[in-house]
């Protein structure tokens, strides 16, 4: 049996991922920029066994169903094909977050199964090979490689296409991500199902792409000035652009909810208070806001007018990918 | 003395407006598609006459500012140059609205005044000279001189570009729009702002661009094909794409509230219920819902669980400019 376990932390891209050049290797169309959040992170456990008949998935410790398990094995059979290895796995993973919101990420999730296959395999990966492998299971996995700032790099094969860290003299440890859950039970399309759609038939995906390189240009400069401000318009404008595209699809769609807006006022309105803070959105409606460490309070009062508690999630800047020993109680 | 009047319906474009090519003549980038509506217009009188050392401009019996009146006048030395004429000008405007929810326009505004000019001055205009007169006043004025369906053909030139009805065989007749108020005390950004912004900053206006030509093509098809489905869907995709545009100029700016969107979700919400009908919005948070006058009553119905009665108003298809005489107690 082969043995391993690691966690993973979830990550934010400032400058998005939007968009794939290639679906089956996972090379994005536009490099992006992301921060590593403490708040949410998955452990996950995987045991390579010859007594297994089939890959089997636990996830929060229920067994999930042939199509869950699927995206697994498909992971699991591009590092035995490496390693020209013929045993089943089993993999079990938990998620780590604040409430039962539905913030899991695929982005932690294949990040700690990538780190948790290289410890049982002894795979020896550099960081920047697990980053190319963690990309395999999930694009945005392999910023999570990383603690901090990260940049993915999209490169144009399966070679160069991998995150690295940005220097940053640790500004990060300033700064704080506050999610506001709005979620209200939309069906939502799929990071993936919205990306694909959009490449193919969104006529603004051009104007998204020839913004894409100058505002990771003004990100890191930003990262580099320790200007706060110059950070947050940038990511807030790459985030309104990025969603702007899924307007011009065929058929239109956005990943909007009434509540989403409502937060978007808010945060201009506190802002013109004179309380820096600038939201950004993913594949959902939930909204996070970056704010300065020191800001975080006046922004979650002002706040509470309008959310509860439950609906305020504070995450900072969280650490790398990170081995965990597996606890002999724990085998398979 | 000089005195004409006017009735001028207002419209609303399925086939959006967005974008000037020539400020100042008001060429427009793209040709656009309306329908003239009923249920809220504007009647205007004019008088030239010598004793009036300046241009006065009332609307709704309130004498305005001169910020507002300067427009008006801007208007008046167009025509006043034209004619070689030296006479001040007193306006008469009054806006017939549903409620005063701030639904006044500004083309049936000028759509009524160019007409009253017109009038006064005995200018003998064909209907295409009116339409290019009122398109000076204010590009989407030229489309109200036409009831029902009319297209603005962008031209460019001042000759070439104005509104001509769309041949319907009197389709229209069967439609409805219905107007949900969610106006929220938002400051807008004027229609005019927006639009110029957008074309000088925006990287999706090219975008938006390629794609109106086609959706115009599909619409007058639809019209021609009496095909409510075709018209409206593209009716909403095109509006959606013009929102879009919005989230990539620099700095990136919003029409929608969060009750917009709202109503968006309640829209798909019915469609896929089995009832069609389809949204629009232009330059603040209200949305436009056109739909069959055959199933207005059901949608009113589904709405009324989320909207007050004075939120949701119905409006048809209306006429073209009228000319009103002007009685003897009104004159100046």
């Amino acid at each position: 049996m082969y043995v391993g376990k690691a966690r993973a932390y979830t990550n934010i891209a400032l400058i998005k991922y939007w968009g794939k050049k290639d679906e089956h290797l996972i090379i994005p169309m536009n490099s992006s920029l992301s921060l590593t959040l403490d708040a949410f992170y998955t452990e996950t456990s995987v045991y390579f066994d010859e007594t297994l008949t089939e890959d089997i998935f636990f996830l929060d410790g229920k067994k999930q169903d042939p199509k869950q398990t699927a995206k697994i094995s498909n992971f699991l059979d591009l590092v035995r094909q490496q390693q020209n290895l013929s045993l089943f796995a089993k993999v079990d993973s938990r998620n780590f977050v604040p409430t039962a919101a539905g913030l899991a990420s695929s982005a932690s999730g294949l990040a700690a199964l990538a780190s948790a296959c290289s410890t049982a395999l002894d795979l020896q990966l550099t960081e920047t090979e697990l980053s190319r492998l963690a990309r395999r299971g999930s694009g945005s996995a392999c910023r999570s490689i990383f603690g901090g700032f990260a940049e993915w790099q999209k490169g144009d094969s399966d070679q160069n296409s991998f995150a690295q860290p940005i220097p940053s003299d640790k500004w990060e440890e300033e700064l704080a991500m506050l999610f506001v859950l709005v979620d209200d039970g939309v069906k939502d399309i799929s990071s993936r199902d919205g990306m694909k759609r959009t490449v193919e038939t969104s006529s603004f995906y051009s104007g998204w792409l020839e913004n894409v390189e100058p505002d990771l240009v003004t990100a890191k400069q930003a990262i580099k000035e320790k200007d706060f401000n110059k950070l947050g318009q940038v990511t807030e404008a790459n985030g309104l652009r990025m969603h702007g595209t899924t307007l011009a699809a065929v058929p239109p769609f956005t990943y909007w909810s009434p509540e989403s807006l409502k937060v978007m006022q808010l945060v201009r309105a506190v802002r013109k208070q004179g309380l820096p803070c600038y939201f950004t959105m993913d594949a959902g409606p939930n909204v996070k806001i970056l704010v300065e460490k020191k800001n975080l309070a006046a922004l979650k009062n002002f706040l509470a007018d309008h959310f509860s508690e439950q609906q305020l999630i504070s995450a900072f800047a969280g650490p790398g990918i990170e081995r965990i020993p597996v606890e002999r109680s724990e085998e398979l």
